[in-house]
């Protein structure tokens, strides 16, 4: 790829030919409008207009992605690569999303389109990227090898401020390396920000002095309001806190770019409503292009769902999922913290070490499983660790379980699957 | 609806028990996780526990909207009402976003999810809504009756400042109201923002003191990064301009509140990406709740395409959409400018006129109409005032175009339709 255009593949579905549907979107998403134009000159053409790089054919659909009530199919699909120059669409997310995203979803005349990838040219590498990742979350919490274990406050919305305080204590004496807000906590009547950060901070600090170990706390700082977003920053700093959790989506580019320029703090992300743009496997986004934003806008650690998540994502997504996290766009530097979630144990440590790739730069992020084991919270965190052992030392569960009893509870109670 | 509370409406679709899965909701966007757990008590579930409030049966589909391998159906539907209380979760909309309906897409054991509505308490009211909305759209362009007369600069993009300047001076002359970049025009290489705004408001303003008459032109002012975003607002203002396009998916909430705040223009908002949450109807989001969230945050005018659209967008979706912003949440302060849009002529303005509620309350925007008129641009914008004025006497387009040779023009060269 030239160094002086975006590459944007798109997975298209449609019941006429995918070329002259990739030849229209290439078109609108440039100079078109619906009847000839005496503007329209070659050379205009020539400054901005997109062309079709590849169309990649994949077997026909009988049943089409969205309901084409009256049209019969096959539905042909491709994947299709366009490439946009650089000087038409520059290196601001707001005109990336306007021009290679969000403007293909209304082009007439298909019956899918699924954002699979893109490749961003160096210019984009001015975006500042994480300011932690994976060696800053490492450095904050003081793990220098193995899984980062994390664990969320439960249940996740209702507590009071002191009662979550409580919950951090029975975290922090059971050994876990961080610990994080549901990401739907927020700043409810109930619990507001500033009184949870007031319970919850003198718990941490006292552990770090007591114990040396200063546990990462992510609280819940989103806003619609990036103000509001920054104050709430600004309180978790003043107490002394390290880490937050942010709902992408929800803040939106802007209030991702606002926090970055500012943020002292390791920016744990939620992506909470990603599901209803990529769970049809015809419509909306894969990760994949959709974590390259985020990314360069800033993320240090991505929840990605796990093995056997609770949630309805499939395993083979969630390791695509690990490996994008893995791969870097411009540098190592750019890579997050992978953040392995969703209903983790310890019993999915075996298959998710084998399955991305063998590393163990992850967090790995158990709820029920630690405040629901049957000997307490700080066995559930040793189990999860004894998983990761076993993994790592190529030892099956069950095998790791024969001289660690908390593990083999956790087998008892939680293994199922 | 009691004030202390959130009603939301979703339409779900599974091949289980809807009553199953509206209750699984509630329990998961409240205090949900996947085993029993000792602190989630009585008392925290009656501070923040969701409730189904009715489940309204609809007819069954033989085909998921997700596709479910090896599920044989049928695919249960119906509308769910699902009340969150207020004190769980604000009024930011980040949180709003984040509960009710985020979440509620990474549900397990559905084949479809689509938000069809969201009824707000009066706490919402706090939020800002539009600055100048329909009576301050009048007193900018000083058209204190009939429709906004509208058109944006083509082809929408390729064209250098001096260009665009030269398109402007065209629609000045040809007596339009209102132009707009096109919403994937912001500030690329060959057409930066500063420059456009030196070539094209000396034209306005011109025109302004030759006539009278203040063209509002809404310049594409869009970046994820809410201080450029700020600065861009800037330019407009100090050059003497009134508008922006805002690309609102592409800014973001955070973008969107940090702009209105400060804002001294009037917001032209794009909905572009759009279409991948509503294209499908069993998934995404209805137009009705996600309008009313961007309306509080302060859109002051809405593109909502028309009638015969060069879009996807069937006609009875737009008369919807039409119907929602005409519609207070709070007061009638709070209803946007509806901007009708997409392959507008003049041969939809009786059919409009017709199925939105007989109402002249809107913009017109027409692009190659105007462009492409076979006897001109100033041709093109009096057959479309032609066009209103036939719609508002009851007359047909046929009947007004006897007398009216600019019409008649475009019915015969656009009125295949």
């Amino acid at each position: 790829m030239r160094d002086d255009e975006i590459q944007v593949t798109y997975r298209l579905e449609t019941a006429g030919e995918v070329e002259a549907l990739a030849t229209k979107i290439a078109s609108d998403q440039s100079t078109g409008t619906f009847t000839a134009l005496p503007g329209e000159t070659e050379e205009v053409r020539a400054r901005c207009a997109a062309r079709v790089v590849s169309v990649t054919h994949l077997e026909p659909l009988a049943v089409p992605s969205i309901p084409q009530p009256g049209e019969a199919g096959p539905f042909n699909r491709a994947d299709v690569v366009i490439s946009y120059p650089l000087e038409a669409v520059g290196t601001d997310f707001a005109a990336l999303q306007t021009i290679t995203i969000g403007g293909v979803f209304a082009v007439r005349g298909l019956s899918g389109v699924r954002v699979m990838d893109m490749a961003l040219p160096s210019a984009f590498a001015t975006h500042p990227g994480p300011q932690f990742g994976i060696e800053g979350s490492r450095r904050l919490t003081g793990v220098e090898e193995g899984p980062i274990i994390a664990s969320i406050i439960k249940p996740s919305l209702g507590l009071l401020p002191e009662e979550t305080a409580a919950a951090v204590r029975v975290l922090c004496d059971a050994g876990v390396d961080f610990i994080k807000d549901d990401e739907k906590l927020m700043s409810p009547g109930y619990s507001s920000l500033d009184k949870r950060i007031s319970a919850v901070m003198p718990v941490i600090l006292d552990h770090e002095q007591r114990t040396g170990k200063k546990v990462m706390y992510a609280f819940g700082i989103s806003s619609a309001d990036p103000e509001r977003l920054m104050r709430n920053h600004d309180m978790v700093v003043e107490a002394g806190g390290n880490a937050a959790v942010i709902n992408i989506n929800s803040i939106g580019y802007g209030g991702m770019s606002f926090l970055r320029k500012r943020s002292a703090l390791c920016l744990h992300a939620h992506r909470n409503g990603w599901d209803a743009l990529t769970r049809h496997p015809g419509l909306g986004m894969e990760f994949r292009p959709y974590q390259k934003i985020w990314r360069l806008l800033g993320v240090d650690q991505f929840q990605i769902n796990g093995i056997r998540a609770k949630y309805w994502e499939p395993d083979e997504s969630f390791v695509r999922s690990f490996h994008d996290c893995m791969t870097p766009i411009f540098s190592n530097a750019d890579r997050p913290l992978p953040v392995v979630c969703s209903g983790q144990w310890g019993g999915q440590a075996v298959d998710t070490f084998e399955r991305t790739g063998r590393t163990l730069d992850l967090m790995y992020l158990g709820g029920g499983g630690i405040h629901g084991h049957p000997m307490g919270a700080a066995a559930g965190v040793r189990a999860m660790r004894q998983a990761w052992e076993a993994a790592s030392r190529e030892l099956s569960l069950q095998e790791m379980a024969k001289d660690h009893p908390e593990l083999k509870a956790s087998l008892e109670t939680f293994g199922q699957d």
